[in-house]
């Protein structure tokens, strides 16, 4: 690991002086690195562990058994952050804070119909198209929902979801 | 405007002792400002200027009329990056490094129909999702294309695109 750690430190230093203005140390040296010019392409990916592939596949299969429970589907972590869209504007930050949304949004509608489709997968997340035929307990409205879930994945556990509300006619 | 900033930094000192390891400065500001809460959700948004509705509105609108070109689209940052998902994995950079990506597609590759469906909005940023019939032109192969943009945007320009492929068997 010393060798590994201690080469990686040669490397950078040696690309350096080529790389002109670079944003951070970190961009500069996968730019380098990778591709050796800073007008190319550079790897970007969601880290270790799980892959966004898996972890969508496995998060749309659920979905569509009828498991929609954080606890059900699994792979996000503890520090995740939920971000609601359009309207709403607001990000939960941690599970417990998620928890208690999620708790709060089903005492208020009952879930009459749902599935997803997907995934949709990226290099850094996934994201899945959900379609929802929601009661509102209150006043009995029914509503049909669309709605896409973007997911960021890193190191294999879901660190972000954010959901971004259909603006269509039906 | 003085007096303004006055009250607000007024305001974060008298809160910040009742504030348990706050992440950051901001974060604590926003969550003890908004919510008087560490649990409670935090206001997020996407800055000045046009929102992500308006923003994905116009895109989809002028990609349902054939009109695919950044420059066609606008609302893009100079400083934009351009994410490819599953299999490709690579971000692009800037301006020029997108638009040499995005000639270089279309060398090889014809599109003989492309619709989008959306915007769906979020509060960072927005989704569509684009169906597209595709023909590499080297090898006459025709392509049925799914896929998801989703899209960040900071005070009023999209900063940030990432394409997540469709996986599923049509």
């Amino acid at each position: 690991m010393a060798k590994k750690a201690s080469k990686k430190a040669a490397k950078k230093s040696a690309t350096k002086s080529a790389v002109k203005k670079p944003a951070t140390k970190v961009a500069a040296k996968k730019a380098t690195a990778k591709t050796g010019s800073s007008m190319g392409p550079v790897p970007v990916d969601s880290g270790r562990g799980a892959t966004p592939f898996e972890i969508g596949k496995d998060l749309v299969t659920k979905f569509n058994a009828g498991k929609f429970e954080i606890d059900e589907i699994g792979h996000f972590s503890d520090a995740m952050v939920s971000c609601e869209g359009l309207g709403v504007g607001l990000e939960w930050r941690g599970r417990k804070a998620v928890d208690t949304k999620n708790a709060d949004w089903y005492t208020k509608h009952k879930i009459h119909g749902a599935s997803a489709e997907g995934p949709y997968v990226g290099s850094t997340g996934f994201s899945v198209k959900f379609n929802m035929d929601v009661e509102v307990k209150e006043t009995g409205q029914r509503m049909a929902m669309m709605e896409i879930g973007v997911y960021t994945v890193k190191d294999g556990k879901i660190v972000r979801e954010e959901f971004m509300y259909g603006t269509m006619k039906g």
